[in-house]
């Protein structure tokens, strides 16, 4: 019997919800007990930063052994409860997941919950197979009698067979009394067997979803029988070393020495870290991943397949592969079952890639009644428009304003990244908060749009952009070039020099804001259509769903409708990677879907005159048709 | 202007033909030139001696500068023409091919002519395509562009793609100017793009049928564009070192360490040496070969592929494949384009294989009108019955009798081997003729056919394969198991022993030729038919090509029907493989043929004391039913 001393109870801020504890328990694995969403992109190797915790009342021990009390933002990961807690959980250190609106279906695709919406059957079929014995009557080939017996259970007429099966076969069957579970890959022209298995180890039938960012690799292992989640791991993308966009990526390949070769081996090497750690968390064997699904930007697709990215940025910007005919696994190096096949949802083209097309998939597109915008904001803004059953997409080069490239004081989401920001009319007093409230290290995504607009709001800058120089306020001074505006004095960050935007930031921003804002109207206006026939705008990515909307809206980044028509989809492209995965209806839906999807390509002659219309008259706060955003709060309209 | 005493003329017999030649020529080139048939297994390289001639008159040089004088048997593959000549090329030495009957179109399968009979449509397409090159508005993918000309042009829907060649596929169409040819296997199910030419470049499209005999692998080189021969060459199968037979074979992979690698190795190294072999003569790159057709036994096919053979030779007797899957030719190890498909023709069992089904679609058994046997004697006597479009078969253990093996005698049909008998009444006046007309080494199996019923003829032995013991001849005598008849003394053999047969020797040519009988009319009793309704025999292989067919009749091993209803068809398994590659309708219709093929398994409950009936009943010289044979000659009749 546990002595009472050895029992503690773990509060979770804003949830007020309590977890009981024992003392010793890992503070990441009693939450995800709990399911209360947290990220955790390494899967609790203590390297990423995505858990961080604040905690409020109580202590706790890291797993080195020092005392962590109030006030202090361990990583859940690297905590030990030692006693009662009370702890708030940040914004930053939600699942994105978590924040898929109420009225869609809620996907938890986290380390705990199985996702039981989806129906599973999966590219990688687990077929249970009984064989006639043979006799001298009935003589067939193992070969030939394991397919006549896949195509009575599965209706299926044609398979082929992998070397390894082939030369495991005649013991296989043999040794398990011609009773067996077949794996095999569907692979639409036919079906490919991979394995033969006995009937008691058939659970040697994984899936791996992954989204491969540009930035963050994150991944899925899937148990194909039922579809349930084994575990996710997330990773930064090695080949960042290489550069930090997809341009400079293609850059690297084309530049480099063997650079092709080199990004091709930073990504699969990513990969083959999380699954190395996906398969030992989850006590099973790389060789039983027998399928990949894989979805990514068009040129992180081709990095992994080893493929020469170079005319992704070329006009007219050809990439080799739309449809990616799926490879083995071992033909390009992932550790799994080497004949497993490795699928990527199919892009549409060079700067709308698999990644929107999952995003697509797993926010039901096509098969949405009201009009919905689907909006990805990255180095480019990536947005697919859904009217009646068909879709229209477009790439925005945003540039990477919003993840805090490009401006001076711009940063990603780490710790002591600035995330909100009011300022008081007339600019002198200005609050913030920080990821983990950390002393300041310089403003990220959220908290740029948030600036932008209480720099407006405040009558910091004029709509314009540009500074008000008749404002009374010491944060506001003269710079190298032109004027800056001081966010964070020195002694409240972390280098102890005072943080500022200058004229330039702001100007980037808006481009970045207004690059999005003219794509989204672009698509609304090739189909004759304007803002208010909207009825959905969903937000994915792990960016959006930090964003404050009416900042958003004000400043015009996104078109000014009801706030209860935005959602954060999160993750959708892991999301529609996981759904391809384990149905293959929906990786033949994903094919369907990026056939169908028309691609706006805003360079192009017919457009380009129209985008650089929308593009200059977005580049104003909101716009310079005020009458587009009813809801923006009045301000200094003298620019115009 | 030549002189004139550098011409010389070389007359060729039996077939009178007179060949120009300038001095210094070689020989076989100078007979393939002039396109007389004459085998060259070894392609010219002087070392499998299956390409020797008799000097009968003038002079020449080998190549090591020695004289070759009237009465010399040299190898035309190293022989100089020097002077005027007149040469013989005895029966062993010409082609196989060449002994095709008049009545079936005549296939010349070797190094100088085309066979131009079979409409070229390879299981590796070359197609040109012209794609439409890419714009802004039209930004398909390299990938999916490909496919789409390919729809265009092939009327195909899918297609994939290897790996090799998405990595050159945007720099090889764009340094084509959106012109290529495409080189994609036919997989029946879909089609696989392995390269992308320029339009120049056509060429690097070849073929290669291989016919992978127990004893012999030979291997056709064809240009796929237009099904012309590039060359042909042959060689000793290096398993074997393994064995000489398959039950050798499968006991060799089963009781060796490593056994299975050791056999795959051996016939892939023979592969190989052969695609070296033809690729260097005829000036072609190894790569060039996009797709590789093999016909073998089941046994041959299960090595190549490096699949256990074990179960082939175990009741009930079930191969691991049938119909095989095409491999890469990288997956074993063939030195071609490595995306090469490795297509093998399907087997009907384990002992009706790949080469049988490949004889019988290259015989057009089912096409046939006429009741058709189909013989191939080897170790197994395989025999398929073609009746009004139906097709039954069966394999009788024949042993290696007929192969010169399990008899004192026996040797394999080399230079030296007694191939024709004659012996006078009472047996003591024995004339006969050797390969090459060389002093005896033993007696091959055409030979055997003929002395069998020489000796039966000449009452040596009575018509159950005992001596007569009371001839009164020397060549008769008692030896230290009954007695042993003395065929060729030891003043005119090789290593100058006596050349003998005994009494052992002659019970296993009956029980070989009562095994081949009875399973013909195993085939005919299940149809309920008699030899009468034969209306032709097809006499399949090289050893076949030799026989003295009224021997064979007379001493029961073929049925006793007209003589113009046999027909020799040569390395039939050859022809098939070809007609495969070159023809994708023809690899359709083997997979039909293969599942439409009935194996009738003699040693299944419900056959084999049938077959043990006929096989006892036909353990007699002809039958116990003499009435059957009505054409052998009168003899002793005694033993009845």
């Amino acid at each position: 019997m546990l002595s009472t001393n050895t029992r503690c109870t773990v509060t979770v801020m804003p949830d007020e919800a309590e977890i009981e504890c024992s003392r010793g328990d890992n503070l990441l694995e009693a939450l995800h007990r709990a399911e209360v969403e947290i990220k955790s992109l390494c899967g609790g190797a203590g390297t990423c930063g995505s858990c961080r915790v604040i905690v409020e009342s109580g202590q706790a021990r890291t797993d080195d052994g020092d005392v962590i009390s109030e006030g202090d933002d361990p990583l859940a990961c690297r905590t030990e409860v030692t006693a009662d807690l009370q702890l708030h959980v940040p914004e930053e250190s939600r699942r994105a997941e978590g924040e898929v609106s109420a009225d869609e279906p809620r996907h938890v695709l986290g380390t705990v919950r199985p996702d039981r919406e989806v129906p599973v059957d999966p590219v990688c079929q687990v077929t249970p197979v009984k064989l006639t014995p043979p006799s001298l009557a009935d003589n067939t080939s193992d070969f030939d009698r394991t397919c006549r017996a896949l195509r009575e259970v599965t209706g299926r007429e044609a398979f082929s067979a992998s070397h390894s099966v082939l030369r495991g076969m005649a013991g296989s069957l043999r040794e398990n009394d011609w009773e067996s579970t077949a794996l095999w890959v569907d692979l639409q022209t036919h079906g490919e067997l991979i394995d033969l298995l006995s009937p008691e180890a058939a659970g040697e039938a994984y899936g791996l979803a992954v989204d491969i960012g540009t930035t963050t690799v994150v991944a899925d292992l899937v148990d194909l029988r039922n579809g349930e989640s084994l575990g996710r791991a997330g990773e930064y993308n090695e080949q960042q070393r290489c550069g930090e966009d997809v341009i400079s990526r293609i850059n690297f390949a084309s530049q480099k020495d063997n650079g092709i070769q080199i990004l091709k081996e930073a990504v699969t090497g990513t990969i083959n870290r999380l699954i190395e750690q996906l398969v030992r968390e989850a006590g099973v064997c790389e060789r039983g991943i027998r399928a990949v699904v894989c979805a990514g930007n068009t040129t992180m697709i081709h990095t992994l397949y080893g493929l020469d990215p170079n005319n992704i940025r070329r006009q007219p910007y050809i990439p080799t592969v739309g449809t990616v005919p799926p490879l083995r696994a071992a033909e390009i190096e992932l550790n799994t079952d080497p004949d497993a096949r490795v699928f990527s949802l199919p892009a549409v083209g060079s700067f709308v890639g698999g990644d929107i097309v999952a995003g697509a998939l797993s926010s039901r597109l096509t098969e949405r009644e009201e009009m919905t915008l689907l909006v990805d904001i990255g180095t480019n803004g990536e947005i697919v428009l859904a009217a009646g059953g068909s879709l229209l997409a477009c790439s925005a080069s945003a540039g990477p304003a919003f993840e805090g490239g490009g401006i001076s004081c711009g940063t990603r989401a780490v710790p002591g990244a600035v995330e909100r920001f009011r300022i008081a009319p007339g600019g002198d007093d200005v609050t913030y908060r920080t990821i983990g409230g950390q002393p300041a290290v310089g403003v990220c995504g959220t908290g740029l749009i948030d600036l932008l607009d209480s720099l407006l709001q405040a009558g910091v800058i004029n709509r314009s952009g540009r500074f008000n120089t008749e404002l009374e306020s010491d944060r506001l001074r003269e710079a190298d070039e032109g004027y800056e505006y001081v966010l964070v004095p020195g002694d409240e960050t972390r280098d102890g020099a005072d943080l500022t935007i200058e004229t330039a930031d702001i100007r980037n921003l808006i481009r970045s804001k207004a690059a999005i804002y003219a794509g989204i109207r672009m698509l609304l206006t090739n189909l004759a259509l304007d803002e208010d026939a909207v009825g959905r705008i969903l937000i994915a990515g792990g960016f959006g769903t930090h964003i404050n909307l009416d900042a958003a809206v004000s400043i015009g980044l996104f078109p000014d409708i009801e706030r209860d028509r935005f959602q954060f989809v999160g993750n959708s492209a892991l999301r529609g990677a996981r759904q391809a995965l384990i149905d293959r209806d929906s990786m033949r839906d994903a094919q369907e879907l990026a056939r169908g999807m028309t691609y706006l390509e805003l360079s192009a002659d017919e457009q380009a005159a129209a985008f650089m219309d929308e593009f200059v008259a977005a580049e104003f706060l909101p716009h310079t048709e005020m009458e587009r955003f009813p809801s923006a709060a009045p301000g200094d309209t003298s620019a115009l």
